[in-house]
């Protein structure tokens, strides 16, 4: 968490969120705060619960996990305020999973990269295939996002084909499990050994380009300084 | 800056960086600390530096702007530790400058997105331009990093006219120069328009995908929730 998230936690008057993250704050919330929070896929509500408050005249703060501009609640806030009589928003930003698993896992992301969620709910498939394909013939590291539920299971399988028309079979991956909130697990597989470890919702999936290495239980993509 | 970067920087014996960055964390240094500060392109030094003086048993941070893992110094310090005594190293991950940018612009990351970047001084220029091409084709929102500099424009130039033959003119651009640095500029203009303004060496620009929009003075790009 930033400092400017810390103090801006600390001054409101209501800590909006979804109940998984705000469990995670709760040491942070003081005495006279109000916490309202709800569950998942009820995120349209969350956002316009947390815009009455605020037209109500409170100070009202809504978390995200990670950073809140990254498949977070800053974009859906500001798309329903659109009609909206004008509130003062402020977003914050944060440390996305990408960011926080890459630095768990070493330095995998010092090159060129991108971030794809795997979730077809609002995304077609096919775009979803086709920017995998893109960036696996792009040589990009790859972040993968919500890489599998126990309902989606199919779409990891597919990246990982495509990666693997594209890339080395021992292209290292680091498959990272609730990075940075304290019971993080990780491993560091390679592309065609991914599939055998535990993948699911609160996992991510980095997916190493053609420079990508192993050093000792770390993995690194090389910027091109010469070392 | 996070929590825990914050109260590492209190701990440390020494704290080594680049010194435009170890300007702006001045106020942060306690009596007692040692700070070494080197100019750019200075990279392997600073980090061969930060190295020896960790190996002589003190506690050293090396800061960098943003993502120390985007970029940043944490594959260097890796890469040069391959050969050398085994220290304990923590990367502590951070707000790299497409994050930090978005937060400003509004919410443009909110789907699918690349960081590119577009300095050929390590990596040769037609890798970075076929990934303009893949990620322009994939409808990525893409966040270029080193836009620009007094030897280099003609980049920016190719870059564009690439996301040109891709998407349409009025496609929403964010220029952010010194995001979240204190003294930040930023303006929201358009594919077809973004060369007419100001974009240097410490400017970020974002370029939307097909269904970024512009609202009042802010750059969103759609989840897909139904609003």
């Amino acid at each position: 968490m930033s400092l400017k998230a810390y103090r801006i936690l600390q001054q409101v008057d209501v800590i909006v969120g979804y109940k998984t993250y705000i469990e995670l704050l709760e040491e942070l919330v003081t005495e006279g705060q109000r916490v309202v929070s709800n569950g998942m896929t009820k995120e349209v509500e969350r956002c316009q619960q947390a815009i009455n408050l605020a037209l109500e005249g409170e100070e009202v703060a809504i978390v995200s996990s990670g950073d809140p501009g990254v498949y977070g609640m800053a974009g859906l806030i500001l798309e329903l305020l659109q009609e909206e009589v004008k509130l003062e928003v402020e977003i914050i930003p944060g440390i996305t999973a990408a960011n926080a698993a890459a630095s768990s896992l070493g330095a995998p992301l010092m090159h060129d990269y991108a971030v794809i969620s795997l979730s077809d709910l609002m995304t077609p498939w096919e775009v979803i295939e086709d920017r995998l394909e893109k960036t696996a013939e792009g040589d990009f590291i790859v972040a993968l996002y919500n890489p599998k539920s126990k309902k989606r299971v199919k779409q990891i399988e597919i990246a990982r084909d495509i990666f693997l028309r594209n890339r080395e079979p021992n292209t290292p991956v680091g498959i990272v499990r609730k990075a940075k909130r304290g019971d993080e697990e990780l491993i560091i597989t390679t592309l065609v050994e991914m599939l055998e470890h535990k993948i699911d919702m609160v996992t991510t999936v980095i997916i190493g380009n053609s420079q990508t290495f192993k050093q000792d239980n770390l993995m690194v993509t090389p910027r091109g300084y010469e070392v």
